[in-house]
């Protein structure tokens, strides 16, 4: 077998069987195909796509490429989340004791970020004590003892994705369905989980800029679950704007702590819910997504979701006072109000400038050596359709420097916010849902 | 600029600008763009395609990356001639004094080959004292002294189109019409021919397999000529069978040397003559393409072609008396005749392993650094549309040596022959002809 007859037959719009995708990733992974012939291939799949059978096999091609890790030693449906990722997403600290007060055990991998805030380990690491490098046979204890555990991305999962990822990234050959799908569930299915969740966003703050792309996107990587014989299903969520009000890491998890205590802002609490209500029915526990997100609504009025928080927290070493006393995560020296200068209506406000500005208070990593400050990030005061008079707050930046860099952020801050004088319509959060049913919009 | 947005750009099908195909092509050239990014460029060049504006622009840039040469020292309008390659093509031999002899300097460069038989200058250097290492200024003297001359390609010409090429036949990105189209009028621009005439061979044993495609390929070089300001024109010709009998470097100028004497084979000469009007038209010395045929058939019956090659052979340290003796070239030992096993009509004659069985004698290079044996090679006795009885003698093997891997290439020369018994027509040589005025079809 040779790469270029691969990439010709892929070129000429022919379905590769799985022994040639599975010897052009290996060979990739090895070294032995070389990045020019990678990249040429990479561009012939964005321009003929792939079948839903090839999509499968190259997920699974490079899942094999690295450690695959068996879930086994943990009782019970494993579930998984994904976001597609955006900016002030924090519902992972949410939905990890959320589902796991109702019984479907969370062995969750997660990464550190990369960008405008932290990962969840970033996030979780606001908490003082909070241990993430935990070995395997530790993992697998705490979540059949408590049904929860989150550690780092440890080994070595999915090498052959990261190679490839990189690569798609100088060879403009990110935009592809087949591509994108493949790179996510690759990393989910080498974790082991047995059903995976997925959080597709969509809008100007998210990748996938239409509710079509983004169905799209969530019907290949359903298919490829499905394929491979994990329960998978996509809910596919609006972007416009952050979700919730906080962008920074001891901030989200201060305002995760809130929505499990049942006082989070509406859409972060309805995203969480509906994202656990599908992870609860393909555990088991529920066999409807309203009988589950009933239970899931009493597990945060009852308070079961924060005690088991608090459980998590402490077995993983940390400080679990901070889930009654958010005022013992990391504060900032400096509080800075961000106030309109005209009056009218929030018509917009984009995500990935305030991702960005919550990066320079250093939030977030701009390199992979960068360090995070875990006190500092932006919190919204205003969302869209609400309406602000000149001089109102409409966001509050933490920070540990009040100079002349910080007053750059504030502007920042304050040009991500377009205010009109129309109240324009907000769109619903809840757009899709993507099963191996099918897809079902929701408005 | 960044090479990763060019990408992205061209992906889009959007047109790059002169700026732009510049920076990607000096940019490889000096290694700051990586292979990688320039196979998904070349992919995408394949799928979008591009205007004949920019084919123009990426042949300009390829063209300037090395030497380009400088031929205004020689006097008149110096005519070039290229062809996409063909078994048994040995036009060149024939050309350079024709057209010399009506007037039109012939300052002509040309490599040694790789594959089936030598290039024009392993054909040259059969004949005994030959020498194709001139410096500059005896080329130019002797151009102007006698009209023509033929060296080895020398100095830096085109390496963005060596190193792009080498790149393209690794990644499937080869069957791209401006990315042949700009490698090769690339070469011919920078070897600095005021008028270029292209032999672009269709049929099964081309490139091309249709005259569509050939005449596709054709037009987008004659449109980059036309664009820089050289007069371009190119013919389409038939290859479903080698031209002429011979294959190999001796036998080939022996071949040519018949032709010059007026006594070649007729499809060689035809071309040889279509070709060469063309040169003739260019280079001012006929008026139309009918009188440029009647003065080129007089230069063959008169023996002024031959005598031009008897100056130019001599002027190179040739040995002259080859064009009268023929039997002064090297003679193989060995003569082996492979015989038909039916009766019937030869209906096809694979010329891709006619050439294949050339090489294997010794004709030509399987790796750069093979030596050629200018004595060997295979004479066809037949041709397509030919009679043939079991036991008729049909080709002719020149050999060194009479082995059992001399049965194998007698074996193999069979092979490339189908007999069958039905008289198939034989399509016509010359297809068409295409020009700056637009696409002219013979049949």
């Amino acid at each position: 077998m040779r790469a270029v007859d691969l990439i010709h037959k892929k070129r000429e719009g022919e379905e590769l069987t799985a022994a040639e995708l599975a010897f052009l990733i290996e060979g990739y992974s090895k070294g032995d195909i070389p990045d020019y012939q990678m990249s040429a291939f990479a561009m012939a799949v964005l321009f003929r796509g792939m079948t839903a059978r090839e999509t499968a096999e190259l997920t699974l091609a490079m899942a094999r490429s690295g450690d695959q890790i068996d879930l086994s030693p943990i009782q019970g449906v494993k579930a998984d989340k994904h976001s597609t990722g955006g900016v002030g997403d924090k519902t992972t600290l949410i939905i990890g004791p959320l589902v796991a007060s109702c019984g479907v055990p969370v062995a969750k991998m997660s990464g550190r970020g990369l960008g405008h805030t932290g990962g969840t380990i970033d996030k979780l690491e606001s908490i003082a004590g909070f241990r993430t490098e935990l070995t395997r046979e530790q993992f697998f204890a705490q979540v059949n003892e408590i049904g929860l555990a989150v550690i780092g991305q440890s080994g070595n999962i999915t090498p052959a994705d990261k190679k490839l990822y990189a690569l798609r990234d100088v060879t403009a050959t990110v935009e592809s369905i087949p591509l994108i799908a493949s790179s996510v569930m690759s990393k989910k299915i080498a974790a082991g989980a047995d059903a995976i969740v997925l959080d597709v966003k969509t809008g100007s703050g998210a990748f996938m800029k239409s509710v079509d792309a983004a169905e799209e996107l969530a019907k290949a990587m359903v298919e490829i679950g499905t394929e491979v014989g994990r329960q998978t299903s996509a809910l596919i969520s609006d972007m416009d704007q952050p979700l919730g009000f906080a962008i920074g890491n001891a901030l989200e998890v201060q305002e995760a702590l809130d929505t499990l205590r049942g006082s989070g802002p509406a859409d972060l609490t309805d995203l969480s819910i509906a994202l656990s209500a599908h992870m609860v029915v393909h555990g088991g526990s529920a066999a409807t997504h309203e009988e589950a997100e009933a239970m899931l609504r009493e597990r945060l009025s009852s308070g079961a979701a924060l005690a088991k928080f608090r459980e998590f927290v402490a077995a993983q070493g940390g400080d679990p006072a901070v889930a009654d006393d958010p005022s013992r995560l990391p504060q900032a020296e400096f509080v800075i109000e961000v106030k309109a200068e005209a009056d009218g209506y929030v018509q917009r406000i984009d995500a990935e400038e305030l991702g960005l500005a919550a990066m320079l208070l250093g939030a977030g990593r701009a390199t992979k050596e960068a360090v995070i400050d875990h006190a500092v990030g932006v919190v919204l005061r205003r969302k869209v359709g609400e309406q602000v008079q000149a001089g109102d707050t409409i966001a509050v930046l933490h920070a540990s420097r009040n100079d002349e860099s910080v007053a750059d952020v504030a502007r920042k801050t304050l040009g991500a916010y377009t205010i009109g004088e129309e109240r324009l319509a907000v769109s619903p959060l809840l757009l899709s849902v993507v099963t191996a049913e099918g897809v079902k919009r929701f408005v």
